[in-house]
């Protein structure tokens, strides 16, 4: 090629900054190892080269390079993570092991799944046969009424076929040291808990009180958010069911749209922080007029401003669809003091309805300037619907993989991380450093650029 | 960690074999280059840092590495790739484009939104106005009847919601000079090339004939093979879909089985050479009890074959789902003489009904071995009403991609290449290469052992 | 059988009372009669015995008999209508007719196959060319800006597989003398009119000035009724195709309940008079556990009442399942004085948002009653999501089969009439009588009663 | 009206011939009665008019009537059926009731809701709490390796949203005496028998046994036909299901047929003896050109013939869908002498694959009449996707209501009988009646002529 005289041989030299991981043994002396019972296992070729994964194999984080730029010395750009997978030797005999699996949080297409494969892993993979289920979330360890489930292959069969979690689940009830005692309290030694990042960063507390207590168990996390907005790991699961199934709620307001005069369909999708949900589910649908997200700020009124272009848009095609995430415009919504002070359960800021008071403004903003003429708003909040269902056969799938990821992580004696894809491949990463990340919608990026080629809308930079 | 002794601060050092990718510039001189029109395109911010890939830019092939392990000499496990995306200089006025795009071989989902992504992207990208659907596969280059349709974006704004592909295809019909005569005689600059791996082939003859008759046409391929056969790239578009979609068929064979004495439901998925589908699906579905692809060979009689294994699982559960990708046991099927030399238009030699005839040896061993009783066999062979569905929305945004990237790189003077992701990032690879390269089913690989754990079949190897 | 003596030969003797049809000929002297076209229609079998309708030809609308009872002297009970079919002779040269199609009001599942089966019908079965589709509702009749589109078979050869209206839809915009001198200085003398009560009683209205003119136009009324409230009629296009769709927001709102901690799952049905969509889907789903509709009456606090039936429910279950008609307790929710004069654009009633009072309402009573204590309800409002998609095969039946006897009672010279079935056939109703009938659910009736056996709700009569 | 002078009183006066039904009492004397216990059943409300059906209480058959001709004296026009419902006395005490409930013969979408409702109601109505699954269709009353499943409400909740069959089913296996011999020694007195035609006349077998044996047990037939070819009820339960999961394989057909050169998408639908499935799935659809059912003859070759067709329809649009039921065209299809023989284990002539022989007919039709020239034939077989799923909205009503009536006329005391929909409400009626009543498509209906109009498919009436 004429303007590249790049040779085909560069070195480009990355030191490997591998992510420090938390180990039973950081804390705890003479912990027994075990033989993998991998090795006996008639479905497996442990012997294979390959099979077992080492301390010393890791996914790079940094895979794309310009060669025309000295490597950088920015160590966090050359991270490199634990590879997920069997380890040769394991820290748990499996008749000693008392596993519990908790869900947090709202709910999320795959968690079921997730549950699932930590049961028939756990039992299959390794002959664990001590699994509860802690029902209704954090307070479900403590809370005297709720019964912890004994889960066993059978049972779980079919859960992946249902959609929310079949344990329970609930917001808020996070109390350390209850958790932590009844923990002790109930013998477990591995601890799942599925949540998002209000309950991850719960999970980072518990681990580090069990290491306080120089406790021989090992706790991990499985991030869950229909929202994906999780960071350092490639997507979360659940989500691309979320979109699939967001795209009947953009049809239904497509559909009122177009049988309107000046019908404009708006449809709130989830998303608090990020909008990675409403931009892939306008990216696949093509008949959003308008997608907005928390990244990108908007304004109604003015040149450049949403009235302006919807009125265009109405004017020629006599219709619009709108869709906006949940988190998208909250800084514009008019709070009164109380609002200004509530928080869910969890702790996260309480948010306002983006939907209801885009309804309003637009029918406010079309009377006063478009008095007599009819406007039809028709507003969807898909939310429980989309949520509700059992993920589809590529979330199912990904589930299976952080599962017994988790589960292979575990055994080996691992502990406060998380297991999730990075570059595709799945990754340890530590607890921590998952429950800080996050993972917004680029809007620099080509992603976003063709959503609004598809909507062709302003990018609301005020002139 | 006990075992592990590495320090953080490790040199992996690979020396980059960046792959040569073939460029208009290889083979004409004084070739006249333009500002990329994104630079005025209001949706994008091209002076933003990063925007423009520069032919410098590589993605990593390798990323998982040993730290105990000296770095390899071997060149071919540190390739990188060009990464895809608009370079600042273009090698196409846009006013001078004529595009054609041709779709050949058999459905898949997605091929309506690659074609309608073509479309749209050249359109609205870069203001090509010249972009003509060439009919009926390669045929529809040169032969009379076929007329060319001038496609524009309104009037492919709606099809990624159908199946099929709009264009039509067909198998066979290769005539290489013929085709670089109709190209030339029409006038077309640009090529995009959708099919499977025939036509990959097929596409590489016919770049270097371009090359040889030193044409200043770029010639792009796509991918497409709803089996996932194809090598380097991460995956194939309409994959996914597939599997989703194959799930109701095993549905279907699950509640036959059950509904019946003795019930066996067989599914037939797509997979000639590779049984991705059946392995994903299976996965997915968890309701299979035997798995068979091309990969893994099988035997039907005799200590830890087939038979023997159904035997026992009829006894246990009174019914079982058996899923085979149609090229397993090609082997084992007795073929006439005639049939040894049967080979379909793209030149691929001709399959026999693995699924008809297992239902046969089914039958026959039953009323061998146990005469008198029951047994119900349904055969189920969903090909056609998986492969004819449009795209779900992750393969929707997977097509997207790929065409934007495609439209990018023929812009940007690459010709004879594949745009496609690798390690999640999307990446110019050589249509050569890809051409050759395979994707079979790693059954040293857990995600076979967890098929084998799901369904508990044998691993065939006799003893 | 011991008790009856009831002998085989019982005369029933009923006075048949044929509903009077409205005809042109009743107001229009020596208008020209001419041979069905459908005579030399290579599709149709005219001579066969029984293929033409004759006005003598009748169903009867009671069927049910008690051959205890003398027959009763009641004649409403005894009426007979007038069956709906192709007539020997014809009132309009179909080179002459104009027809025009207008839809109004909200969507329903399979308008467009309605609008559709009009066009291919009057254009297939007799040869009418001068078909016109009146846009956005009554005010579409005369309003400047829209345009009346010329439909044909090839162009609406799709409109089934869509949900809304092609034609677009407004409510009200009814001026009943700019309607009928449009329809005469258009020309038109066939109108179709698709629409709900409201648009109905406007198509009387339309009808009778028609007659006080004496002009030679048949007016036809579709009633399209997602919530089925409409008497004489068996069931109302669209109506099954909802109650299908409704599953999924049960469904939804039972996973959402089943995962949480004292979860109510709340589903707000359409049915504004009638609660037949709530009834039909609690029947179908059996995952509800309380069934509110207009027809019923239901108490919140005390014994027998809502609250205590809930409460005993989530001590059993953990969770709780409500579906509630839009009309429902409309009585019970307070009404500023505002509100008391608000009427939509049909001239309906304001409805208040029962699913929003109610799930108000169990908040407060669950933080008065148990304090402390979790409660989770999860309001889910489908409305758009149901009504927006196509019609399913038995709708899309329904609304064809609607069509066609449309068609050919207006061909015959009928006209103020609605087609639709009685007791399974298709009859020709006057258009008055259906404008004024209900179709309540009747509480009595053994569907109202399996109904609270499937939800073992209370039947909220005060003791 | 001009031509009509009929005067709005005339009387019908139809002598009833009210259908004998089979009662215990028939051959038993002196048998007890009971109380219903629906009147202490707090979800009914017994005391109202007309709660309780009677045995003078009737449905007529002929509803609709021509008033210029006079009543005709032909008592099969005149017939009255016995109405279902809940009768003020039982002949059962509910503590004394053994009920068996078997599903024979082939999948059919709604079986488990029949089953399930059977259960619920038995128990929930009336309180019967001994009721029992005969598994694998007859041969499950004799062979010593089933056992009778016990069944009660909890265990059956969710069977409505499963395909299928969980009793499980098979295809003859019937003996008489062995059959009645273990009802009696089991101490069956309720048996509801779910099958197909054959299975209804094995039914009446049953009955007449009970009754040469004075047996003081109820037998009742509910008649599973997914091809709806029973006649005098107005349709049978997962008719509906099945038409519109038709779609899909219609859809498939459709794209392929498009998306290939001189494509011709061919599905096979079920119906041996009737094309009800295909006729409504083809006017579901509107994309078939051609639709194949038994009752219509069909001829390939010649002028007016199939090729014909399909060779001016390949012409003008390139592509074609046809569908066919399974049972037409048989006596086209040349058998073998083996095959002449062959019958089914139901005894059923055994039906040769009309879709498999039409595929071929199709290659050698083209390949002869069009050398050289490309054609495409894809053929699905949809059979076992659409009966296996489970039943839609609509027909999960019906089944209710069809096991309902079933179980209030075996509590009253009938036997020997079917319920089933007559005119839209549910009647009784005789087993034997039904086990020879035919269903054909009449192909000088309208709808017949309609989907010719769809198609605009010749007559196939050599000339």
């Amino acid at each position: 090629m004429a303007d590249l005289d790049l040779k085909n041989n560069n070195t480009i030299s990355p030191v490997v900054n591998l992510q420090t991981l938390p180990h039973l043994t950081d804390y705890l002396q003479n912990l027994q190892t075990f033989t993998n019972p991998l090795h006996n296992n008639q479905f497996y070729h442990p012997s294979d080269h390959g099979f077992y994964i080492s301390s010393s194999d890791v996914i790079l984080r940094q895979i794309l390079y310009n060669l025309a730029v000295p490597a950088p010395p920015q160590l966090d750009q050359q991270l490199a993570y634990h590879r997920a997978g069997p380890r040769q030797q394991t820290y748990f005999d499996p008749s000693c092991v008392k596993a519990a699996i908790v869900t947090c949080g709202g709910l999320c297409p795959g968690m079921n799944t997730v549950i699932r494969e930590l049961v028939v892993g756990l039992s299959e993979l390794y002959g664990v046969t001590q699994i509860f289920g802690v029902p209704a979330g954090y307070r479900g360890f403590y809370t005297d009424e709720h019964v912890h489930v004994q889960l066993y292959p059978k049972l779980v069969h079919n859960w992946h076929k249902k959609g929310g979690t079949v344990l329970a689940t609930s917001r808020g009830g996070f109390n350390l040291h209850k958790i932590v005692d009844a923990i002790q309290h109930q013998g477990y030694n591995q601890v799942y808990i599925i949540g998002g990042d209000g309950t991850m960063r719960g999970a980072v507390d518990i681990y580090q009180e069990v290491v306080r207590r120089k406790l021989n168990i090992s706790i991990n996390g499985i991030p869950k958010t229909v929202d994906n907005d999780v960071g350092i790991i490639d997507k979360s699961f659940g989500f691309q069911t979320a979109v699939e199934t967001a795209q009947q709620a953009i049809n239904a307001a497509h559909v009122e749209a177009e049988s309107a005069v000046n019908g404009i369909g708006l449809v709130k999708l989830m998303g608090r922080n990020t909008g990675h949900i409403a931009l892939h589910a306008t990216l696949s649908s093509r008949d959003v007029d308008c997608c907005l997200i928390p990244e990108n700020s908007f304004y109604l009124e003015g040149e450049g401003g949403m009235f302006e272009f919807l009125g265009e848009r109405l004017k020629k095609n006599g219709h619009a669809v709108v869709v906006v995430a949940e988190g998208a415009g909250q800084e514009l919504i008019p709070r009164s003091a109380a609002q200004k002070e509530e928080r869910d359960e969890s702790g996260n800021l309480s948010f306002l309805d983006v939907g209801g008071w885009l309804k309003s403004e637009l029918k406010h903003w079309w009377d006063r300037d478009h008095p007599g003429e009819l406007l039809t708003v028709k507003y969807i909040d898909p939310t429980y619907m989309i949520r509700a269902v059992p993920a589809n056969a590529t979330d199912n799938l990904y589930c299976t993989l952080v599962a017994h990821s988790a589960i292979h992580g575990v055994m080996a004696g691992y502990t406060g991380f998380v297991s999730g894809p990075v570059n595709g491949n799945y990754a340890y990463i530590p607890l921590e450093e998952v429950a800080q990340a996050k993972n917004p919608v680029n809007t620099k990026d080509h992603k976003w650029a063709w959503v609004r080629t598809v909507t062709n809308q302003p990018d609301f930079v005020k002139g």
